[in-house]
């Protein structure tokens, strides 16, 4: 990947990977999250914790809306921005027809690209709005993501009030918004490194057949094996280029599957893997079984820690790849399984 | 819009527009669709008609997955081509979490980038596939959307079963799925002319605080307005630079209500106005009240009836105004309105 820079270079690599030639600039990253999160290993780090999760609004799904448009509101704050600077927003959530996302940034008034990915769509977002940026589609756009444990329990699972046992393979959907500016220049205030988007594996639908909701872990992990084994062949790299590979939100039982289905590929990321689901919360003291989960988990994981470590240039070069699990209520009633996909995303530190 | 080859040129067009500098050539398109649509007015131009709108299947979600399948697998065979050859794959539907995409897409194994924008989705999906073919990040991409009556009427409305009476607002959800390959270089086999996304607008959220989910067509067209007055302003060019500008599915009500929002901004399209939502159906003999709609209902007007009259140089522009609107039944259920977004393609025929 050393000849990133050279305009010769087809941006196109291998069977599904993308380098870019411009690499676009995470000018700011925001961060806002609910009380559960803000008591977990990351919570000095998010931008704004909540102590009401319900942020005085009627209904959950409104709540989660709120999330999302705080972090807009942040990260634009963060990139001294108004909204009218922002060309494109990419964004998403976990909700049917993602209702948080459009009653969350109608009135930013953005030109909006609606995307799903369930818990991989940072990924979606951040390939796409480099794609925008790097090919001189825009100069600035934003991604996030939200989720919210109240409102996917109610969309995926039992309401709340039915108190139903959670195995352990179970994972706890992450309750905030995260989000990042990206820019085709630097950014203003330059904190730290200069961080940059290198490229993208954009990810398969990968379908092992798991049917329990409970356990996303082992349905996403099959799909996360297929990206790495991917983006490692079409980028011409070793798993130890990175400092950290950071999947979303396979939490402890898919994460053990997945480094374990890439042993079988002779491919060992043991010693660089990191997973949001896991890191997000103190799996001992928070009761939260598998780990996180939802569309917030790794956003707001990147948001808060991965930025952190890369601006402080204790890590050099991160491979963020979302996971997420592409089911439905209506699929798991009708016998459906799970299919999994994840997407790529290369993001380096310089200076 | 004359100097849409200058290299010199930025590709970004006043506030929301882009103008491509290498225009991506549509070089198939494909359309199937169930037993009343072949029954409609384009019913001899699509590619397959099915008398079984559950194509053997056991659900009606099983059944649009299988309709979107079959889009797909007709326009590689349209075009000569194999999935392979694909690098990237767009597509969205109706459903909550893209069900009817996911499991009818998974065993194409094709990389996949899954958006939502309600009806707007297949404007969406075109707009990112020109994107990323014009920006050297693909050579050959599909964006394919789809939507079941029977599947919409469950996941929006009210069981089939409990048939309740529908207002003469009340739209009728297109059966099937329909699709194009997007390319960097002419097909091999050309048939008629040449076919070109010239730009794009990309839409904004609007709502103008419609809560009546039997009248989407009053919930869209305000979203419609304001992308045509964007585009035409960003592009410095009249409504007449067209043959026809293709709303998606406004319906008869909603197409009234959006030529006379238009008027109030001195902007006159009543004279080439054309709506997917009033064509594809034949209002009277076949019972659909305010017309067709549905992510399926722009995207087989397209790749069926419009495609045809630039292919036989009928029309030589047009802009496809994809339109959506933004609710749930959640949302729907409790209290809210439905936002409004519309995203434009514009598409011309060379030679």
């Amino acid at each position: 990947m050393s000849n990133v820079v050279n305009k010769e270079v087809s941006k196109m690599k291998g069977k599904q990977s993308i380098l870019f030639k411009n690499p676009p600039y995470i000018i700011a990253a925001s961060s806002v999250a609910g009380k559960k999160e803000g008591e977990g290993p990351f919570g000095h780090l998010i931008d704004t914790v909540h102590e009401d999760v319900l942020l005085g609004k009627d209904t959950w799904e409104e709540a989660e809306s709120e999330f999302m448009k705080e972090a807009v509101e942040k990260a634009l704050s963060k990139a001294e921005l108004k909204s009218e600077d922002i060309r494109y927003l990419l964004a998403g959530d976990l909700l049917g027809q993602l209702i948080a996302t459009s009653f969350g940034i109608a009135e930013l008034k953005i030109p909006f690209f609606g995307l799903f990915g369930a818990c991989s769509t940072i990924g979606e977002a951040m390939s796409l709005g480099a794609i925008l940026i790097d090919g001189n589609f825009a100069d600035k756009v934003i991604a996030v993501t939200s989720s919210h444990f109240a409102s996917a329990e109610k969309q995926f699972r039992f309401p709340l009030g039915y108190g139903n046992q959670r195995p352990y393979s179970a994972s706890w959907t992450v309750t905030g918004s995260g989000g990042v500016v990206l820019s085709n220049q630097k950014g203003k205030k330059i904190e730290g490194a200069t961080i940059r988007i290198r490229g993208i594996t954009v990810g398969k639908i990968v379908d092992y057949g798991i049917k329990d909701t409970m356990n996303m872990g082992a349905a996403m992990a099959p799909a996360a094996c297929d990206t790495i084994k991917v983006h490692l062949s079409d980028m011409g790299i070793e798993p130890t280029y990175y400092d950290k590979i950071i999947t979303g939100d396979l939490g402890y039982v898919g994460s053990d599957i997945l480094i374990d289905l890439l042993k079988e590929e002779n491919i060992d990321i043991s010693k660089n893997h990191m997973d949001c689901g896991k890191e997000i919360f103190d799996q001992e003291s928070q009761d939260t079984h598998a780990g996180g989960s939802g569309c917030a988990c790794a956003a707001i994981t990147f948001a808060s820690y991965v930025i952190k470590q890369l601006q402080d240039r204790k890590w050099k070069r991160v491979l963020l790849l979302p996971t997420g699990s592409l089911h439905s209520k209506v699929s798991y009633n009708e016998g459906n399984t799970m299919p999994g996909i994840a997407h790529g995303v290369v993001i380096e530190a310089e200076g």
